[in-house]
């Protein structure tokens, strides 16, 4: 087919280019009405239309021209084949912390010859070290490809091919390992591995970025070098998200897996610890502990690998004149848990109170949290907290909606038994439940 | 029956406060084990058990106590009957503006002499002026009764009552109408109220409190009065919700209702704007404006009256493994339209969009929102939201999830015509799309 160089491009738009000998990668100007836009062609995906053309301008972002009868496209320059020279690698010191890399996609991996828009894991140690030079005073590097994708296509399945890895890197020895992800799903990665990796003796950090690397504002370079170093030598172990503590560079923080969500679309400090504190934060050379419940990086301790998921879970954010419906349709379709997003301190509407009674009755887990994010439940308070308990809800406490559903979907791959199950959910496993009294800002 | 008098109470339970001769609303004493709890004996739900009799404590909250065969229950103290004396109504001052307080429920509604548990709307002017004697310099007060929910069972049935309500109040020369509400669905119900009242001459202020009156901690009052001075004098007209700026008294801020959302379980201040600043603030008697782009208080202007809403709409929050047949039954059992909670910048994962573009094709109208909740979207920068734009998905912009779910109830609620809809679901009504460079922090 030969058809890679023009991947996407369908209908008259491939004709033009193909007029323009024009391919994906190659530097076209493209002039239409009074307005000219030059970039980088890059590939579209098996739903795009046929309409438009979409290049990588000089700023970093995409545009989509549309073309018309009018629309002119001219090659102005070859494309930088996505060849890649990497600079020779540093010398290796020696005696330094062996840490692995186990790259999963996302913008923070795809960088490096990320010209064409397509996703290209460029994570070999060699790509990393061209990147980041100064990772090879921190650590002797290990880098794996995991998974190549944006983080919204990861499932259930991917969760525990992640974990198995990791447990794989951990027991040959490593120091600590990080995990490029994107920043899409990041939160609830972290959450799964929290439940996956038990018992870890060091740090497992996942790191995202909110601007590819190929952008001057990127901020790839400096949470990887964060995460890299809290893997190699930070004094606590477990599983943690290192992203910027604010908008400016100056500090990286490390929050728990089960307690973080991206909480804005584009700021570099998009992750927040809800209901408690990130764990550390590390400015410079150096870790500040903001928790002292944290675990000490102890190599003796055995890790416990429960990588099993069962994605027969539902999240359900009630609103005003949700349908019971669709709890009915959730159960006869063979889910095994609810995980409701109620309102305030644990509430949802009593037209729904049929419906789940119906599902507890059909052995169906269902749980509570609340869509405030913010803040504890309280399902004693009112009439409707107290009978969802009488009806058999479990209410999750202080704990996100989104670790919830993840805690659920992992409670199911541990067991049939929906009492067991039912224990296992109500049970700490990794501080996705804060103490009531640590960070309570009730009043 | 005479049930009226053990509400709730079935089974041994009742056996028990019958022997006891302890109905509702009566003092009690319930000694078990080692323990010995007192309060007034509250009704129960039909969803409640028969193993637990629930008393309000002195201090406001509620508990549930077990009875097993070594629990005694026994009287102390008649019940104040539901009854209510009011002081004599405060002389009139002349020449207050008129405000309207159109109760509907929740925490803010049920005191007075809230001390069964049961929810007793306590709203006539007496009542009020009982609670808030300070109204009485502010506002000729109008009182009526439209619900007497907690909020968590409002429809959009509700909504247009309510909305019809103030219009009724408006036209008969109100300066201004006053909403309490629950605050488990009050951001809902601020947006629903934002569109189906539009070209406002006044202030509608919704209003609710985290803590009910009979409680010392209780912020209703604060906020009642500050809704009513808004209603009666603010400088601005439109939807908006009045709570508490911070922990402290000091402030009422004055949310958009399209803007506001509540954030946190149980503190006073719980509603945020967000992707925005409150319009205004209340100090003492001091309104201060952080915004400059609002509506000025007019009577002239001439209210538009559009209270329909089709309840047809589903919320999707988009997680890993989301289920893609989920959207199918929505299709098939009539919805109209789905609001996409999805990840990032507007993203879900590729496995949906085969059921999406389905949705689309059956004339359902798709519109995507980000759960970040903080932030804009950007679906032009990765090829998940350019492949989801070139299916036919609305992208919403900043506006919150649960804004854009009630805009397309109301949407659906004004047209049947799908392009129709979509056209009114991209237009600024009500504030619910920020300007672009308002309050954006993309870096």
């Amino acid at each position: 087919m030969g058809e890679e160089r023009f991947l996407g491009y369908k209908g008259e738009v491939l004709q033009e280019l193909r007029k323009a000998g024009a391919e994906i990668g190659d530097r076209v100007r493209i002039a239409k009405d009074d307005q000219v836009f030059e970039g980088i062609l890059i590939p579209r995906s098996e739903y795009a239309d046929d309409k438009h053309v979409v290049i990588k301008m000089r700023s970093g972002y995409n545009i989509g021209v549309q073309v018309t009868r009018d629309t002119k496209i001219e090659k102005t320059g070859e494309g930088t084949k996505p060849s890649f020279r990497p600079p020779p690698l540093p010398e290796q010191k020696e005696d330094l912390p062996k840490v692995a890399i186990l790259s999963t996609g996302g913008t923070i991996a795809s960088r490096v010859d990320y010209r064409t828009g397509g996703v290209r894991p460029a994570l070999t140690a060699s790509d990393l070290y061209s990147v980041v030079p100064e990772l090879a005073d921190v650590a002797a590097i290990d880098t794996e490809i995991v998974l190549s994708i944006f983080s919204e296509n990861i499932t259930t399945q991917n969760w525990t091919e992640i974990a198995k890895n990791v447990a794989k890197h951990i027991e040959n020895g490593k120091a600590g390992v990080v995990i490029p992800h994107g920043t899409d799903t990041l939160g609830y990665s972290a959450a799964a591995l929290s439940f996956a990796l038990q018992n870890l003796p060091v740090p497992v950090v996942l790191v995202g970025s909110q601007r590819s690397a190929d952008r001057p504002s990127s901020d790839a370079a400096t949470n990887l070098l964060a995460a890299v170093k809290a893997a190699a030598i930070a004094p606590f172990a477990g599983v943690f998200v290192a992203m910027h503590e604010t908008v400016s560079d100056r500090a990286i923080v490390f929050h728990r897996g089960t307690k973080v969500r991206k909480c804005h679309t584009s700021r570099r400090d998009t992750f927040k610890s809800i209901n408690t504190l990130p764990v550390a934060k590390l400015e410079g050379e150096q870790f500040s502990m903001f928790l002292e419940d944290y675990e000490k990086r102890d190599v003796k301790r055995k890790l416990l690998l429960k990588p099993n998921f069962d994605e027969k879970v539902a999240l359900l954010k009630f609103h005003p004149s949700t349908n019971p419906k669709v709890i009915e349709w959730y159960v006869e379709n063979g889910f095994r848990g609810i995980v409701l997003e109620g309102t305030g301190l644990g509430h949802v509407g009593k037209s729904l109170f049929p419906a789940i009674r119906e599902a507890v009755a059909s052995n169906v887990v269902v749980a509570m949290t609340s869509q405030c994010i913010w803040g504890r439940l309280g399902m004693t308070v009112y009439d409707a907290g107290r009978d969802l308990l009488a009806i058999g809800v479990i209410p999750l406490e202080d704990m996100l909606a989104e670790t919830a559903l993840v805690k659920l979907m992992w409670v199911l791959g541990q067991t049939k038994k929906v009492d067991e199950a039912k224990q296992l959910l109500k049970t700490n496993i990794a501080h996705e439940f804060s103490p009531r009294t640590a960070y309570e800002e009730g009043d």
